[in-house]
């Protein structure tokens, strides 16, 4: 019964704002679909950030094309089941297969489909298995695009999202690609810490998710960098564009979380009219639009879920 | 991460109106569960039919027990993943892994889990594969299961929903049980289809599934034998026994599939003010409250898409 959906040509696409997991996951999964004789082409859902161009760069990888809606198209998800985080027009697509690493979302299909969500810390992790289900080698050059997305979604192993599973497959790949774990993951770090060219707004925007509970929308953007006084510095306008954000789209809840990538420490930012619901669902006071969440290192595992709990109740 | 479920007690659970490919899934990824020392215990959703008594006489295994509330344990679903066909409360229940062969339906999770779906002949192929990968050796008696909730679900591997692979793995499940394919096969569909004893709404609603479209409920009832005169000669008594369904629970649709295992054939009983719909999205005519459906074996494959897009437009 898949023998129609192989002949088919379709989209592998990550999620909007795309990160070094989303893009890298995309175009390994479509070389592993191409690898059987599937018409896959990897796409990303919206610009590159730095790190991610660097990356490809590193592993003389070409840059996928933009897909802009995905009404209509065949399409495989890779690093996101939601549809608030996915291409526009999804829910008109056929969604044919689903891999990923996030909670279970709203995505719902009207046939049976392969859906392989494991609680990992990056889907890159799952794609690497995937290879050797299947018993298709690994290049040099997928590996590096896989181990990039591994140590950039769990901070080079130091994020409370790593299994045991994500310090094995990133050996693994580590090994094939021909780099070091540590030296090549400070490299990537440094990538992502860019900071310094980039607007307030651009911070609060840049790594942003938006997510629909009891009825609202809840916005939280995520500055992970190795250096958070680049952001910190710049309170006031930090806190000006998220104060012009909130009274543009209504937002009940604005957070922008600066992690510490070395110290595994965030500072959050807070705007809207519900910052007592933060305060009491984080433990944690919020002073003067600011509060520290020590130890805090992932949005996805730390903060989505009292959060999630809190606006639900 | 997964440390802490490891430990927990949990239930291991399929869908209500349990059939064969529900409970032997249960019951031997359960098995699978407590092989790697984990707390794992299969349980029922419902009155076992007799084909799966009669398979876990035939295999020497004892009947799970019934859940009647999930609210507030651990879970492990196979079989489904809607709210729908869930055991009461299980929107209040931990989901922490979901095995299935269906539609992507409505659970959503607020942490990551460990989803497998598949869209294969049955749930039983999928737990077969995962003992496989675990490199866990499969045991006669489970084999017998795993065999059974196989071939019930597939109706002997000649249901449309059949794969290369569940061909495969039934051959791999029929040796390690010690049983012939086609000499058991024909044992459990006649097993199947013993109705003699069942009254009119009994048949109706036996084998019975809801579904939540376009703001309404469905109900859709099958009735799969190798006898179909034994419910077609009591048209009268079964339409008078959907009527008083349709009015009860306010249904715009209700049917009954009677299906033909041997000729792969389906009669239709329709019931309720939306039979037009029903004609439409099958291409078929509804005469006397009755259609013809050349071909359909499956419910979930050939009926339930046609009539969700047709309810949801």
């Amino acid at each position: 019964m898949t023998d129609e959906f192989e002949e088919q040509h379709h989209y592998v696409v990550g999620h909007k704002q795309p990160d070094t997991d989303t893009v890298c996951s995309a175009i390994a999964y479509a070389r592993l679909q191409q690898s059987s004789g599937r018409d896959a082409r990897p796409v990303r859902a919206g610009e590159l950030n730095p790190e991610t161009r660097f990356v490809l760069e590193e592993f003389d990888v070409e840059e996928p094309e933009l897909l802009e809606d995905a009404a209509g198209e065949d399409i495989v998800l890779v690093d996101h089941n939601v549809y608030s985080q996915a291409v526009d027009g999804m829910e008109d697509a056929e969604v044919h297969q689903i891999i990923d690493h996030h909670r279970l979302g709203d995505i719902e299909t009207s046939e049976p489909i392969y859906v392989r969500i494991e609680p990992v810390g990056s889907t890159a992790t799952i794609i690497t298995d995937l290879y050797n289900e299947a018993g298709v080698e690994i290049t040099p050059s997928v590996a590096g695009l896989l181990l990039s997305g591994l140590l950039s979604d769990t901070v080079v192993l130091r994020s409370p999202t790593t299994t045991d599973i994500d310090e094995e497959v990133a050996q693994e790949l580590a090994a094939t690609a021909g780099v070091d774990i540590e030296d090549y993951g400070k490299e990537l770090l440094a990538k992502k810490s860019q900071l310094g060219e980039k607007s307030p707004r651009e911070m609060v925007l840049g790594d942003f998710k938006e997510y629909d509970w009891g009825g609202q929308t809840i916005g939280i953007g995520q500055v992970e960098t190795v250096e958070p006084e680049t952001v910190l510095e710049q309170k006031d306008a930090v806190l000006d564009a998220m104060e012009s954000i909130v009274d543009e789209r209504g937002y009940p809840l604005l957070v922008l979380l600066v992690t510490d990538l070395l110290e595994e420490h965030t500072e959050a930012f807070v705007a809207g009219d519900a910052v007592d619901t933060f305060q009491s669902a984080l433990d944690t006071a919020v002073e003067d639009s600011q509060a520290s969440l020590p130890g805090v290192m992932s949005r996805k595992k730390q903060v989505v879920p009292p959060l999630e709990d809190a606006f639900s109740r």
